[in-house]
């Protein structure tokens, strides 16, 4: 016997001291819930102050099959958009005992050098890109380690046969610009994401859809690229509002461009949507709540997280998926920021 | 020499197939920028239809000291209160080469029974509690296992000498009601977070200081609590509108709070703020986008996560902390949801 288990307090020492029954210390120590609170914290405070720790057979072994991890990489952790893809993802994860760990990319379009070897070092199963992308080389090393990846909102360079889940965005844009001209509305803008994201290119083309559908010609000079973020929803629309003939109707590609939108068009002293309709795409919490409340397309982004994780784990598995893209419905949200043109 | 490795294709035969050096499919493969991107597809494609395997000499190998992982264990993931904690912690984990696990614990206070044993298995090294809490035996078992933990925002349960962050809630809650009594309000109404929440106990006492120091008395039926959602901040201005004398302000406790406030003063037909004035807590980035643009008191979330990383990372590393409680500054952002109580 060491010195140091002889002077290891034992349970017997600790319900001495508090003057409490040893099946008490040990539930409390347990987490039962059936100790009052304040005996519950009586028993606590003793137990810190005397240093007892559990003896080592009751120690938690480490099993490595319980710690089966999955890798998150995103561009950025910035609005609710990706609270919501997060949200879905660690659902699924946590129903399958998995564990999420979560990487921004920020600026870069992939995760940094030490990521790779972290992650082989941690035994990730699988890995989850976000609106984020992997070199040749991190890809290349993924299959040889046979650790899947599953892409959400494809940033437009990956390989195009890598699993992928998004939203039906051609829909998405082409019900917001039918909404738009079943209103009335000739002229209509649009500000997309970035070019070169797949989601952009699906949306324009949703977009051009529904003007051809309408019989309207297409203006190169309505067509204005953003980064999703607020910022350039007011930036774009201020440039819309500079040109000769400014639209009247403007499909803002996401919920934060369109506030961005608001703004430049009051600063014009224009209204939403009297002076001119404003519709979104995301439908993130705060869309019903803005002033007007926005017309927006939804994007079903919690599912998208989860299908993609499901996806993930039956990759994990070793099972073929049914189909390696899968596209969750969209569908127009229409509240108080889109109206009839003004005649 | 086994079958295996015969069969496996080499640089130069993927050189030769490719049409380029095999210097080129080597910069490929590690990602270099100074190859043009043309020929990195062509490369990538047959990259992938040979089936190129790196040599397993330059398998990045395991290196423990490489997978330092942080658990964070957050109450939801349902607004972007979460994803600015998530992103200040993710930056400054990042920072020191660790990597961010993620548990949202939904209703439960603490986290599930695999939690611990998974935690242990895949070699944690410090939690992060948001918003959640953790059952005595993970408290002792964490203690006895040197596992650090930090708190952000207390539920209340905790032991009051963990180490933990915060914001200076009872000033964000005092400047809110001052602001509001400076416009001549005399029924000022709170609704606060969960009764149990540090933080709600701390804004609450702000809010009666504030009404003290103008010689208001304190009415508890113009004290409600919520969960910090929106449909509280509605359900709890509803009820506040039924009373005989109903408040002139609203000290809503979170800006979704403020949100439902909105709605149910919209619902029955009272403006904000030229009948009702509604003050927010936290300064989402949404805030400024409602209407009436939304005064409201700023967390800094994104600072409180990056101190609590910073703090646990020192406890890692063995050192001692300067306070084991740090509180960041709120202030009042003034927008335009408060106004002058009408006469």
């Amino acid at each position: 016997m060491t010195a140091e288990q002889v002077a290891r307090p034992t349970l017997a020492h600790i319900a001495e001291i508090a003057g409490v029954s040893v099946p008490t210390v040990s539930k409390v120590l347990n987490g039962h819930r059936d100790v009052a609170a304040s005996t519950r914290e009586h028993v606590e405070r003793i137990v810190a102050a005397e240093g007892y720790q559990r003896p080592h057979k009751a120690t938690p072994k480490p099993r490595r099959s319980r710690a089966a991890l999955l890798d998150l990489v995103i561009n950025e952790l910035d609005s609710s958009w990706a609270t919501e893809i997060l949200a879905g993802t660690e659902e699924v994860s946590r129903e399958h005992g998995m564990h999420l760990v979560l990487t921004a990319v920020h600026a870069a379009p992939t995760p940094g050098k030490g990521w790779l070897e972290s992650l082989t070092a941690r035994g990730t199963r699988g890995v989850i890109l976000v609106l984020s992308d992997l070199s040749a080389r991190q890809r290349t090393e993924l299959n040889r380690l046979s650790i899947p990846f599953v892409v959400v909102d494809a940033l437009g360079r990956q390989d195009p046969t890598a699993p992928s889940v998004g939203a039906t965005n051609w829909h998405g844009g082409y019900s917001a610009v039918q909404h738009l001209t079943s209103l009335g509305h000739r002229r209509i803008a649009v500000i997309g994401g970035p070019e070169q994201m797949m989601c952009t290119k699906a949306r324009l083309a949703g977009y051009r859809a529904a003007l051809e559908v309408a019989g309207l010609p297409h203006d190169p000079r309505l067509v204005r690229h953003g980064d999703f973020r607020h910022e350039q929803g007011y930036l774009q629309t201020k440039a819309l509002l500079a040109l000769p003939t400014p639209p009247t109707a403007i499909f803002a590609g996401s919920d934060l461009q369109a506030l961005g939108a608001y703004q430049a068009l009051h600063e014009h002293h224009l209204r939403v949507p009297d002076d001119v309709s404003v519709v979104g795409f995301d439908d993130l919490p705060f869309a019903p709540w803005t002033a007007p409340p926005l017309t927006t397309v939804r994007q079903p982004l919690r599912d998208m997280g989860a299908l993609a994780t499901r996806m993930l784990i039956s990759l994990i598995r070793g099972e073929k998926l049914t189909a390696s893209r899968a596209e969750l419905a969209t569908n127009l949200v229409v509240r108080g920021s889109t109206a009839a043109v003004k005649r």
